[in-house]
């Protein structure tokens, strides 16, 4: 299939990814990037269509990469490039983008011998915060994330680019935080939560697994009924004018924290 | 005064500075929303002017703030609703905005008895991350941030927002690589870098003050040169397919571990 117009359904469609009504109504999302695009496709997700414009692509790597795709079936759509820069987001594109379906988990069996880390966010707002978590989260070896309640998109393509393509090594849960709270309560995981208000420093605490860890949103933390239901609450002192530090600057403190307990651990005994 | 005409030109330099042109060549920059504003003028910038629209400021707060710095004979224009729209960066405006001047400090003093820790940053390129920064690093108490080379601003808007309005709190040093390097060798400071290949994990490293923490760019991080001109190098470990985190994200972890030494030798003592 060759489109050189713009007007055609499939690359209207494309453009309207850019919305999450549209991402939330097709289980759809848009990836760009030939950095992006491989990693998508190694971690799984089933892609849609796989959108080329031969004018701009001049990779040497994308060009064999998508000989090998080509073999597995994927669906291949070559564009104009006036048609790709359309739809693209960045200006000068690399002329490799793809349409993907979102892909969403349910809660891990908790292996005990093998005890895990979940992280939670409740509520979190801004993509871009949402898509450098993951890529800490990746960093550190997580692979669960669960997404509580009223949260921006982890498909959103601010937080897929924030992420470094991260956003596809990670098993994403859509839940409420009283469903999480049900789990964790009947399966004896802690429950650990970070407030401002909390009398135990990060650093002085201690972390058995399995947990869950759960941060608030970046406006409201988490409300007095959250920080109720945890089995714990810690926080990060501050000693300047500032309440508050960016939530995923947070985030990620207390999840090298945490992390780095198991290897302290090993190398005390 | 009071101004009704977007072309009024003091209206037209106040749109200018949105560019980074204007502040560099004027010495000027703009704050807008109550919070920031009062931030600001607490800390001492020079403000040169106060801008009002009553029909926007309904805070009570507010006005009782434009009291005192009234009697203070701060330069204050009134502007109407219309004009204050054509230079306020946010929907909705809350009526208070201010052009002040750009504050630069120099390298300070070495207190051999209070040592210090300063934070340098080689060419950061994203005013969001530099902004988080700026609100890592007044929450861990650190004043002095060094910028080296050709960085992005402090004072661009979208710096300013993400500090949270912390970027009052610092002393702001612009200077070259070599000039921080010459001094820190020196006055026999330590220059601590942060380096993907580094062999020290930055956990396992020790932080004697006083130091300066350098940390690289978001897309080349330190040179070789860079490296080498560091008494010591740390890296932070990564576990996932990510081979970098955030450089926000990044330099708030090594913060966090630096700062928490102070606490860690006074709790053994």
């Amino acid at each position: 299939m060759y489109i050189s117009s713009r007007a055609n359904p499939l690359i209207k469609q494309v453009r309207q990814l850019r919305q999450r009504k549209y991402r939330d109504e097709t289980g759809l999302f848009y990836v760009e990037g030939i950095r992006l695009v491989v990693e998508a496709l190694k971690s799984g997700n089933k892609i849609e269509n796989l959108l080329v414009a031969p004018e701009l692509l001049t990779s040497q790597f994308a060009h064999d990469f998508l000989k090998t795709a080509g073999s597995n079936g994927l669906n291949k759509v070559e564009v104009s490039r006036e048609v790709f820069e359309s739809f693209a987001l960045k200006e000068n594109p690399q002329g490799l983008a793809a349409v993907l379906k979102a892909k969403w988990s349910s809660l891990p069996e908790v292996d005990r011998e093998n005890p895990e880390v979940i992280l939670a966010l409740n509520e979190i707002q801004d993509p871009g915060n949402l898509g450098s978590i993951i890529r800490t989260a990746d960093a550190v070896g997580l692979d669960t994330l669960a997404l509580l309640g009223n949260c921006t998109d982890p498909y959103d393509p601010v937080a897929i680019r924030a992420s470094m393509g991260a956003v596809f090594t990670q098993n994403l849960i859509k839940m409420s935080f009283e469903e999480l709270a049900a789990w964790t309560a009947g399966k004896g995981i802690q429950l650990i939560g970070a407030s401002g208000n909390a009398q135990v420093n990060y650093r002085a605490a201690s972390y058995p697994r399995p947990l869950v860890l759960l941060m608030g949103s970046e406006q409201h933390g988490l409300s007095n009924y959250q920080q109720a239901a945890c089995d714990m609450l810690v926080s990060i002192p501050m000693k300047g004018r500032s309440d508050s530090l960016n939530l995923a600057i947070a985030t990620s403190i207390i999840l090298y924290e945490v992390f780095s307990r198991q290897n302290d651990s090993v190398v005390s005994i």
